[in-house]
């Protein structure tokens, strides 16, 4: 990289360091540096050298077994002062009376881009709770009951670019015709809340409805996964309703959703 | 820079940008571009360049305000595969449950280098919950319930290091005195708890225990706060460590502590 100008080269540093943080997943919790540079596509020496100085800044941990594995001071970084964490902390202890209230699956999600993303997901006690493969992962927005949601509420510009992008189907029930989710947004609006039938699984519902935070603009969505049976959704509405009410006034907005 | 050998500018790069992450803390979650500079020492134009890199990255975030913030993406990457994350998830329930029970604040603590980094602090829902200045946040180990605990359970050395750096008292009650500290840590190991009272504030007291995860190495500490009267450290251990457990098991220690 002897003829890449300065900045050009700064740039690519923090994306490889980047790249390298994101080979680390739910199922890659640790890994072997060869195996970094491989899901980073970053040369071998080049990988070993930038994970060497992410360990010295304790972004990286390097384990006795000579895999290295994202470090705590990433957490601490990421949590000292992010509106992520204030977002999750706010709504976890509404989200336990809610999963306790209906018994499903309840989750907590935001617009990120093009995708949903789950900053919570919740189960009962047990092996599910402890399970992070469905904490930090993500959905296309336009095919779940969260998206649904949060695109309803999003500037015209973002779901004209989520709408015209390639929408791929999840299973044969999921809507990808622009036209009719251009419909079920404007109904989204109205109504309060999304409801879709088999779009993430084919045995599933998704129930959603958007939190709003200060200056009651919508900062995420609320939603509870429910079995395909008739007569579920109805009954589950009010108290998303009214934990995502409880969840914005923590938050600070001054008033709930009104219909 | 001109001078400088292509691998000390790639360090000084990522350790900038860390700083700059630094900068960002409860007190702080957002800053102009001027402010961020000044918090993390570096020159204003070198600034707007690492932040717009970093905007780019997702790791910071631009408002409306023009102030920039903690991105999403940090949250995401630290949560997507961490251990702390992990170990957060397993022990949030059982700390509810321990909260309810005992009605004093409860903590999850991990040792890092010398400090004691808090995951998790508790309270009744309502304003304490949301406050997240009381998560990420860090205590010399050497001063705190939680850090007695987790020094007990470190290697010799670890010890030894801690004890030989300059102690500083948080309170006139934080006993420094390298030997009597060692006497605390050796009677920690001996009781399996930890109790200070007035170190690190004059009225209250900690009692801390110790997380064993798999391998039965000592992970996390657990710890309650509770005022400085007679006979009110006694009835908090046991259920201490029965929530360390459940905890730990959780996190799939074979067994639990051993008396």
């Amino acid at each position: 990289m002897g003829g890449v100008d300065d900045g050009t080269a700064r740039e690519n540093l923090l994306a490889r360091a980047v790249r390298i943080l994101e080979a680390f997943d739910a199922d890659h919790p640790s890994l072997p540096v060869a195996a970094v540079a491989r899901r980073a596509d970053i040369p071998v020496p080049t990988t070993y050298r930038l994970v060497a100085e992410l360990v010295d800044l304790g972004l990286l941990e390097r384990g006795s077994d000579r895999r290295v594995r994202v470090g705590v001071r990433m957490w601490e970084l990421a949590s000292r002062s992010s509106e992520t964490v204030s977002l999750r902390d706010a709504a976890i202890p509404f989200m336990d009376d809610l999963h306790a209230a209906v018994r499903q699956h309840t989750q907590l999600a935001v617009l990120e881009g093009d995708e949903v993303l789950y900053l919570e997901r919740k189960s009962a006690r047990g092996a599910e709770v402890v399970n992070i493969t469905r904490t930090a992962s993500r959905l296309p927005a336009f095919a779940c009951s969260s998206g649904l949601v949060l695109l309803a509420a999003a500037p015209v510009d973002v779901q004209e670019r989520v709408l015209a992008s390639p929408l791929e189907k999840l299973t044969p029930y999921t809507v990808t015709d622009p036209a009719e989710l251009r419909r079920q947004l404007a109904e989204t609006r109205y109504r309060g809340f999304a409801a879709v039938r088999g779009w993430v699984h084919v045995q599933a519902s998704g129930v959603a409805v958007p939190i709003h935070g200060p200056g009651d603009q919508v900062v995420a969505a609320l939603s509870v996964i429910i079995p395909n049976e008739e007569g579920r959704v109805a009954p589950v509405v009010p108290a998303l309703m009214a934990t995502a009410r409880g969840i914005g006034r923590a938050l600070g907005a001054t008033a709930g959703p009104t219909a």
